[in-house]
């Protein structure tokens, strides 16, 4: 038989299984209630209003999105999203400054292909989205975590990192954050903390890569602006994504970026992919030409809020007294961190065995660490599942807490 | 400013432009005819199957279709592919070694992330399609090029270039070979030569890249069984795409591969976009249970044959007695080598100028050559395109011919 090991690419031999993907293999068992999954409920899919704009889309356009498209997107879904994001108060940008990609996965592989050479460094939250931690792993590259707080990312600690690794003439190639409703750990970066992360950028000539799939879904805050508005210096590059807000199996998002940034984008994704699904781009591009998008926005976080309330109220009934959460005021996670003497790993096997799952936090940790939090997702669970499965979870981390022996 | 030059990978410094997207460009002017593109006619969509198909899958799976699905691809698919590629030849495959690729182009991205260090050797048809350069490019490799005849990549050839790598230590990752219908060549390998090739593949422990778009628009010859029906040793990869037989626009292809290599495309993959568009892929799903799939390539089959027929006795009519053009028994393209003298490439500016269009052969040559080939589509225009188009081309092609001094 062939000796294909030996053909391999470097990169191929250091490519690692994606843990969540792992473990939501695990929970294809029906009787177990997962807060693994980071999935959208399927109730909130638009499915009727999808359906009758597709009659339209393919009777008026069936030609063009059944056809190639140009590599940067189908222009009036940009021009759509320009709109969209100058509303947002990303200001003085235009469709050109847009790329659709074949999700935000696909927008951060692009990242890692157009900035990291094996060996190099990026910076990302401590805690940070494994997708993310995946795409810059695939390059390569080294990840260093900087730690979070209720506020997101702490900049002093952002700083003294970065003159470091300058200290050892390392130039970090980005700073990877998700600075709203942050995956995994809940939590939204004020104002001034967006406007602190944007003069360090500008002080150390930093490129900030601003990954932001939950920003609509927002549950007790006004809008805040991403921190691509504060951007005079083209160095931000966001990333949305139509997965959350609109259909995940549509696989559609985009990134804003400067001029001459998106012609790299453009170049990377015509060896990537030469175009994103034309025809779930038309679709995408109608449903928001109609005024759908905002008004499912709202009926997404109609249900999603009670969900995290619920979510909430069973951890204070069920779960030890002294954990820590930060309630998540938008977004599909509860991050929670356990007593001292848990391991969530280890704890993962009583609880499959008690039919409850959830992600552990050392998989979102590039150093290590987190050994003693789980992310929580509860936006695709039903009600009645989050009580139970709160319950079953509480109980499961009671017990382990108590078989630790006292010191 | 931010100064994100200083930042960026070395493979982002070597990205090019893609000479087709580029000529694509050019060619949008309404008044030039174009064979440059490699697009399917739009009149062959079957835009009303699809509105009815879509109604279904969204009323029955409408959960699932919108949802995130695994990243290996929507099982009812893999088993109807499997299905057909047992059906062509490809038997001892199930399910379980396909993957679901986002287009080719992924298929062939993945195979330079998953073999391709940088200054690695990849050997390549002289011609050779430009997604799959492009693509092997994009990981900083070097293409080494294996001319064609009239039957596909010469073997001898082939043997000989393996031995030179051998003995100055370099292997090379792989053969990249379009058999059937080549791009753009045109041209078919027969079976003895497929046999060859795999025989060769087993006594120098090659891995073999068998990409396949075309196979099925075949106009004058009966199928003929993929090299990957002759692997008993798991070492082709087998790559094929709904692209021109469906819709371009859904971006659905898929890789068959051993079980050992699928677990690396499925973890490359994870990376790379989570997973393919499962909307589209439910669509083609149900396309094939119904049976509508073959029914459809006879169509696209009756409407192609008479283009490519027409094409070739315009051909006849206005170029240069001299001119070399292999009757293309399937696919999309038409290969013309002109008289000495010639240069495409410079040719092209005078052929704009009559409002007709091609690709030049060096944009398909990894070592410079190809200067006298051009290639031409002919599923895309009309009959009075083509006809109109061959005239003012067989025009361009004189006019030029007549300027050469004589020696």
């Amino acid at each position: 038989m062939a000796d294909i090991q030996r053909l391999l690419s470097d990169r191929a031999g250091k490519l690692r299984k994606s843990e969540i993907r792992e473990l939501l293999k695990v929970t294809q068992d029906p009787e177990i209630i997962s807060f693994a999954g980071g999935l959208p409920n399927p109730r909130s899919f638009p499915i009727d209003d999808i359906d009758g704009i597709i009659d339209d889309v393919l009777r008026e356009k069936g030609k063009d999105a059944l056809q190639y498209g140009t590599t940067q997107g189908v222009p009036e879904l940009r021009e759509q999203i320009a709109d969209r994001a100058n509303k947002d108060g990303i200001t003085h940008i235009n469709a050109e400054h847009i790329t659709i990609t074949s999700g935000s996965q696909q927008g951060l592989d692009t990242i890692g292909k157009l900035f990291l050479n094996p060996g190099d460094v990026a910076l990302v939250g401590l805690p940070s989205y494994l997708g993310g931690i995946n795409a810059f792993r695939s390059y390569e590259s080294n990840l260093t975590g900087i730690p979070l707080d209720k506020d997101g990312m702490r900049i002093d600690i952002l700083e003294e990192t970065i003159k470091e690794h300058l200290k050892e003439n390392i130039t970090p190639k980005f700073v990877y954050v998700v600075p709203t409703f942050q995956n995994p750990a809940g939590v939204i970066m004020p104002e001034s903390r967006r406007k602190e992360l944007i003069d360090l950028a500008n002080n150390y000539d930093l490129v900030i890569v601003e990954d932001d799939p939950y920003g609509k879904l927002s549950y007790d805050v006004s809008h805040i602006k991403p921190i691509k508005a504060y951007d005079d210096e083209d160095r931000v590059v966001y990333m949305s994504t139509f997965s959350k807000i609109l259909s995940p199996g549509f696989r559609l998002a985009w990134m804003i970026a400067s001029p001459e940034l998106t012609r790299k984008i453009i170049l990377c994704k015509q060896a990537l992919d030469l175009c994103t699904n034309t025809f779930t781009q038309y679709i995408a591009a109608e449903f928001m030409r109609r005024g759908s998008l905002d008004l499912h926005i709202m009926r997404i976080c109609e249900m999603y809020k009670p969900k995290r309330d619920l979510m909430m109220k069973a951890m204070k009934e069920y779960f030890p007294k002294n954990h820590l959460c930060y309630k998540p005021l938008g977004g599909m996670f509860a991050w929670v961190t356990l007593p001292e003497g848990i391991d969530t790993e280890i704890m993962f096997l009583d609880a499959i065995k008690e039919k409850v799952a959830y992600v552990h936090g050392k998989a979102f940790h590039v150093d290590g660490g987190g050994e003693r939090s789980m992310r929580l997702n509860f936006s695709y669970p039903t009600n009645e599942q989050i009580e139970e499965g709160m319950h079953r979870l509480g109980k499961v981390i009671h017990n382990k807490l108590d078989a630790i022996p006292a010191v």
